[in-house]
């Protein structure tokens, strides 16, 4: 097919809509006393939510995003609960590095283990990865069940994630997940307050570490 | 591998944790006027963001539902502008009505549209699912850009979709192409006002039809 190409004059410039966000989100956003690299998780964060109190909820552990550029760069496996953060995040920038994102939520053993306990298959999947992998970064987007039974194999040694971006949105156990997750010593974490998050945000601070990763 | 199953006393029954969420959204939203279909779109998209501004701020045709259901059953094609969208859906409950999910931004011929163009693929996987379905269900909740696209496709007489999901969210555009998505009268459309919105709250209205659809 023949692809049509009168756009102008909106911006249709990749780069250019990048960069207009940031500095809009900067602006407006106002004073900050982040690191850098602190800001760039902030902003990616801001520009997939457009949602400022969002952005002034997240929490950032001091270790977190070096903890994370360190598990990408020696291509640990990344974790989603959900498939939305998995094709969000894509495979590509993680291969590169010799790791890859997986998702159990729709394995068929998850399924039928959550049906015969009556639990959410969220649970089921940490449980199977944790089985299956050597620490890694969980990205946690959509089910504080997931997140709550990651903090409970945590907590009984079963699995010591390299880093978790914990930011399960909603109305039952989000907000009591999250501030668990605030509280764990263990391993580093990004999280935030309250019931709002979601996948597209956990997603913007997944993919912000892995362009840090990239870096020389 | 086994599973355990020791997680009370934690809300983990998935049907559970709908209910109490949908209880709680009614109670602090307070008295609507809206029909209880709508409603239904209008709660799973505050269950996906636990935003209520972002819940009031959405605007549903008086034909969109109508319009969703009718489509869905006549197995049209659901054109999705980012793969969150896909994956977050599924084609399982578009197959069973013999449609499907579409999403074309990462196929080669757009992304080299785009860059020949210097514009977005968002744009151009919108002139590519125009050019190969006829009407269908437009998802669009990441790129303002694919959408201004689709809306001048309609204007320009090449497309006449179905339906028009647009909830873009974002800094640059966002806001004003879903103020052009409510002005038009070719196309029943669910949006919402402002620089919220996304690829979640995008699945959860979409979810929300075809949920209606499978009704008797």
């Amino acid at each position: 097919m023949d692809f049509r190409t009168d756009f102008k004059p909106l911006t249709v410039d990749p780069d250019k809509i990048y960069e207009h966000s940031f500095a809009t989100i900067l602006e407006e956003y106002g004073p900050h006393d982040f690191t850098e690299d602190e800001w760039k998780i902030i902003r990616r964060i801001i520009h997939a939510s457009a949602d400022f109190d969002l952005g002034r909820s997240v929490i950032i552990h001091p270790d977190a995003i070096e903890a994370g550029i360190r598990a990408i760069r020696s291509g640990k496996a990344v974790i989603a609960d959900v498939q939305m953060i998995e094709s969000g995040t894509g495979h590509k920038r993680f291969q590169k590095h010799g790791g890859d994102v997986y998702c159990y939520i729709s394995d068929e053993d998850v399924s039928k283990a959550a049906k015969e306990a009556g639990a959410t298959r969220a649970i089921m999947s940490m449980q199977k990865a944790a089985h299956l992998h050597e620490g890694g970064i969980y990205a946690i987007g959509n089910a504080p069940t997931a997140l709550l039974e990651l903090i409970r194999l945590i907590k009984e040694g079963v699995v010591k994630p390299d880093l978790i971006i914990g930011m399960p949105v909603g109305f039952v156990s989000a907000a009591e997940s999250k501030e668990e997750l605030a509280k764990i010593t263990e391993v580093p974490f990004i999280t935030n307050l309250g019931r709002k998050g979601g996948s597209t945000v956990t997603v913007a601070a997944l993919n912000a570490i892995s362009l840090l990763a990239d870096q020389a």
